[in-house]
């Protein structure tokens, strides 16, 4: 423990260098921080200066910059995490540009042969509806199956990478037919905007199950640090609702201004009208969709219980190749 | 006229090198372009390979990625712009960040006498609802007499840089007490992704009316160029509407899903119901404004008569200190 | 061929479309650009106005800018490219951020079933120098063997994959042990400063020969289309050489300015003498290595046949499973 | 003071919240800072896992990095600055895109009537070498009547802002006219690496004096708080030299290895031996220019006493137009 001047949060601290767990091998733990609740009602208030009235309390400025898409105060938070994650995960994690990586890198080390096998569970078929997605169950049998093979073609990669290695091949040349499954680990800086973003998209359900519980664990590491920030984002970003033009259209005639209030009109608008208005069928579904009051509920993020940091060298350290190279 | 290959707008081809006038002295004008409507399809079906079916035509597939966030189809599209603006335009301008510029040097070059000077009819008073805008008329004598002092401000100021330019002070130093109606110009280059966020952000009656006249023109060029790109961004993004968890809860409680419709409720809800859900006074304003369906009409910009370059040349030109240098 | 009023560059239209094939089943094509030589001075010239002379030509003020950072005239032209490569190359070409990237999505589509298999002139062993590298070749039997295990356990694979697929299991799903030497392919866009960033970086004896085989396709592609371009950043970038400050005191002990030109010294120095002055002995050796004039011939790079976009289709179509679903 | 397990500098702890003053009204002060010396090669030997020895030190891999143009362990490393100053030097420091800024808004606030005032010493020539730049004494008396001149508009600027702020005019037209040397101020972030950059090019001589004043002081800042990134940045970054591909062949005329070290040739190159080898006139004068060991000292910045806040509060303040808004 250390003094320091500098913008604290007691709730962050707390989870500070802890390590959660996600998925078989993988962890997600907060290294360092920049700025607190606080600091972006200060940040924003820098915009106004002498003749201005400050009126709004610390939260309630919060809500209003995110409702009202002024981004720029968030990017005085800043976030650092030690990541680690299957590849085909961390392929789609990189693409956020706006964030600092550095990884264990393949061409220098020896990696650990850790692999992510799904279990029955998450083990799902194609989904019909969302292309890009999965849905329904599948026989158990099939997984068993499924395992059984992940098993034995990724003992037959062990081996061949273990003996390439042994050979003094270049690592870079050796690690080529390692597969997406395997554990890669890195750390990542992003700030609080970007990350407001990146979980906007990634805690979504569209985005692979298999990075959504990694976002949700940054979600909830947000949730307790920065309690004002991720009400703030989750009330106008994740659980918020853009309607179109012509969504608009729909919901202006079925809702009446009165005055003090909103009334409902005398109209009730079938999937016809709403074509006749513009909507394609797939938007009259995913816009009946919205009308469902238990998607509005408060959002809350569970996180699991930590590990120590110890708990995933050794996992890893295991799953090294003890190899003695041959360097003839 | 050249031949090429490259996938051309004859829409866009009819309006390049066409120089817009903006305010008393500026302008816009498409230079350069790289992407037409039909390439921000053909770059996201880069994304669906074998074994998937293309079912949706051009238009509609731009439609579903503006409406689902798909973002980097859109980026596969440049814009080069050459823009003449107010320093005091530029300075909102340059804080988008994803964009590149080359502008004339005050530190270079002996800049043009040119100065923007509001007409009466955008003279107005500070907004008392809206802190950073204005509303509300002024007396027109007020105008008459700001004018005068713009004008007798601005000679005194051109004639002390005249003095420095002549007396050979660094044009960095000179140009120092330069006001902020002094027009400057650049190069402006962005992606079609970054461009309608700049558009979202500029064409807003939030943002100040002399940046609005610029984004207003280049949403024309938008709208003539790449129709099918302009039409989504303004049925997604500008004529959208964005809804607050609070707000979706205030909305289910007065819209129920019926089979194949969408019917209101009996409820009414007032003010006071609206913010026991969690919505403050200000937000049920903007709330209860959103309903109006006049604002949801087919977004479309006009466009000013262009004039040639050489007429923006010679008013620069003319504007420019006629000094013989004392090198002495 | 369309007409256009755009700047257009024969030696780019002329190399437009064509594929470039890069190891045994990549590929790079030119689909689209913004901007020519003449571009990069001419966004330049904006910043000089009015009172300066503008004596340099074209191509001396391209050099200039080059030599002297001035980065931001090189942003006004765009590249667009169809590219496809391994996964392991795709992923060290993705931290290239200031980029725009589509890429085939294995959550919508059925992959090919394409592999990178190294040569064996290219297969060798872990460099000792240079950690992240190889170096120094091998056995050819070990690359025999190495071929037959790559061989083998890519069929098993591919069984797996083609097992999963056709039981209807989720994409997303079915690709997690899909090897690092798969083929992808992407879009991708960038402009030309930050190309000739990649380029510094990619084309650079440091860089995995993998990918630096697909960067000097694209290095051969701005040579021809962009001469100048081309020629400014390997004189100042790529055959550049950057001394540190203790470099450069060795330098200028050795080296004395006299009227006209450069004398050298009388002094000799040895690596002794440049370690007393601050460098490591890595650096010594590094330094010691620059004084190599071969190393400062003009650069060129050669570019292979290009074949027919339908070649490649063809390669992927054949290599795709042909399966039928069992959606039951 | 706060407890923390976040990596903690001393020397940035003492500094933090510090103003530095710059010119006659700027300011800079260090609000909030994340990571420290060691963070950066922590996050790179996240790039070295298993199967690697870490040989080198902390301050010996920074080092490295930096010669190696290694640069994202530097984005781990992050500055949040509160600053002050004209906005002409504003204008120069917001083309830095990869940092965030909070700016003062002149659309809300009443702008304290603050005015950079040059100092005789710093008033200088147009140069005639560097033509963005300043050299060359002029008379004192023309710098007296220089300071009439700015005082006399400003006064004159100043009672028409009061006049249009006093008539309830919006603050965004009253401001239009205000000088490029009013003052302005706002908070900026920026990580390590971009930093880095900043200073590379603000520190430089070829910067106009007023901007580099304030490079200077954060570069002071760094060298306190970080004295390793600091010292990597001065040897490989700040006082390093690039040569091009032409000088490159110059430099292996002179110096020819020589087993364990590097001797002079007996070779001379005059300045017409050097053009033939491809080097501009300019080129030639500035290769020989870099042959100066006294500018390879080590780098130093001094910092200035610091004031308090409340300092730069009160004179803002007593600066701020005190009027009777009329909003008849």
């Amino acid at each position: 423990m250390a003094e320091t001047k500098r913008p604290t949060s007691e709730t962050a601290e707390a989870i500070l260098g802890e390590y959660y767990p996600v998925l078989d091998h993988g962890f997600i733990s907060l290294m360092d921080y920049m700025g607190t609740d606080p600091t972006v009602p200060t940040c924003a208030r820098t915009s106004y200066g002498h003749g201005t009235k400050a009126t709004s309390n610390d939260k309630g400025l919060v809500r209003y910059l995110r409702g009202h898409r002024h981004t720029s105060p968030f990017e005085f938070v800043e976030f650092h995490f030690h990541c680690s994650m299957p590849i085909f995960v961390a392929r789609q994690w990189v693409r956020h540009r706006t964030a600092s990586i550095n990884e264990v890198s393949g061409r220098y080390s020896i990696l650990p042969m850790l692999f992510h096998t799904p279990e029955a569970e998450h083990f799902a078929k194609q989904s019909q509806s969302n292309k890009q997605g999965r849905s329904g169950g599948l026989d158990g049998s099939l997984h068993e199956m499924a395992a059984i093979n992940w098993s034995k073609q990724r003992a037959l990669i062990q081996e061949n990478y273990e003996w390439l290695i042994a050979e003094d091949v270049a690592r870079e040349l050796a690690r080529i037919d390692l597969p997406l499954s395997t554990y890669t680990q890195w750390r990542w800086k992003i700030d609080g905007h970007n990350l407001m973003h990146f979980l906007g998209l990634r805690c979504d359900p569209h985005a692979q199950w298999e990075i959504r519980v990694f976002a949700n664990i940054i979600a909830g590491i947000l949730e307790r640090g920065w309690p004002n920030l991720f009400e703030a984002w989750a009330d106008y970003n994740f659980k918020s609702r853009t309607f179109s033009r012509q969504e608009m259209q729909v919901l202006s005639k079925l809702l009446i201004r009165s005055g003090a209030g909103l009334s409902p009109s005398r109209t009730e608008l079938t999937t016809e009208n709403m074509v006749e208005i513009g909507l394609s069928k797939r938007e009259v579904d995913e816009f009946l969709a919205a009308f469902d009051s238990s998607k509005y509920d408060k959002a809350h993020f569970e996180l699991p219980e930590t590990k120590a940091f110890e708990y995933f060298m050794q996992d890893a350290q295991a799953a090294v190749p003890k190899i003695d190279v041959n360097h003839g």
